[in-house]
């Protein structure tokens, strides 16, 4: 299965008094490698919007293995590890560059919604493209 | 001029590494403040929007006297400085509960919006009811 | 178990451009809840870390049941509910008040830690005092 | 005076119900133009730091001129306007990338700090090195 790999380095006002990033942010990286993710796979999330479809996140798990600190270039890994009918898990692996320590692992499952917040079934050209990259 | 006092109690997501407030959250405060303003004078922010109106910041200027650190309760002290044609401007000072200590002082200028995004002349409900709060 | 409650207004910063709370920042609320809880049990986290012990969070599962919105009143209800010898579980509601929707729930599993980050013992003040809990 | 160029692309976790980047969230791209401009001067913030000395934030203003958008990439422009004995300023400037439009424009000012907290007169390392730029 394809993996993007973003990278982002670590600023002030993602830390915490412990000195290390605050356990929530690491979600907003979640965030940025599936963006990546799809922009590498040429749906870029705005354009999924245009087609009408927003795929919000219904749960997330996060494991802390080690902190991120600032200053840090931390590799952020992304992939689909399953999707069915009205869903899709990303999983997602957060590394620090410089030793490829692994930081973070977790998955966030989301539903596919038109405009209105209804659920619908995945959308062919996601479908299509998706299934692509797991062969 | 009438002044509303809204409490806070910070969080760790709201400090950085030095054990202090992120000098950008803060800013957040200041909305928090200027949204208990308006719900106190009876104009919710939710109000003012179904009114086709939007107040977004033009302008901000924070000055950081001391800073606030964790579980300190804050209070957040807003009110109208000048309000014209098109523009209004809240002052905002934050204190430290425990002993009054000023921490922050700072205010935000805004301008009046269409749903468009068009500037507009500040509306009468608002202007009438900020302008008897001046007398 | 004893049930913590405490209540939080959202604000704008709180939200994202689909009108609803960013789901990382349901996080920050998750950790509002476990301070509010251990400030309730006469163990403030001030005085947690004053003993030399951190607790920071191992893992994070959270499903979103329904958003919360702008301007919106929620209830975040906390307990414990398991605790071993080196790891202790927050379970966390999140609720809208207005009609108590249940909006969030989850979970945060947490280490103890001394200052220098090695894995310890719960500690005796704590571990009492959340056992007199649960009986 | 050298100018440091720093680029960020806006996420979702920027982006407020208006669609556009919550205000705030603009100073913490300030932060992200200063610690580049340190970092190409060769004196990383990290290594400031480990001199013993802190340069936080004393105020800030920042001036709204037009939205950046989700996905939107930025670009983040920085340089000292003046430096004194015991303070600096840094300069900012917010353009979108694609078109070149100024977005957001700005300033912070900040006190020399050693690590109790006390003020300093500027570093001879970082008077010399600021010097040496602006000649």
């Amino acid at each position: 299965m394809r993996k993007n790999v973003a990278e982002y380095r670590v600023i002030f006002s993602d830390i915490d008094s412990m000195g290390v990033v605050y356990y929530a942010n690491y979600l907003s990286w979640f965030e940025r490698g599936r963006t990546e993710f799809f922009r590498e796979i040429d749906l870029p999330y705005t354009e999924i919007v245009k087609q009408g479809v927003m795929i919000p996140v219904s749960e997330v798990y996060c494991k802390y293995h080690k902190p991120a600190r600032y200053d840090d270039v931390v590799q952020i890994e992304t992939t689909v590890s399953s999707f069915k009918r009205v869903t899709i898990v990303f999983d997602c692996e957060i590394y620090r560059k410089s030793d490829r320590t692994l930081l973070i692992s977790g998955y966030t499952k989301h539903a596919f919604l038109d405009l209105n917040g209804k659920i619908v079934k995945i959308p062919d050209f996601i479908h299509e493209k998706i299934k692509s990259l797991m062969e």
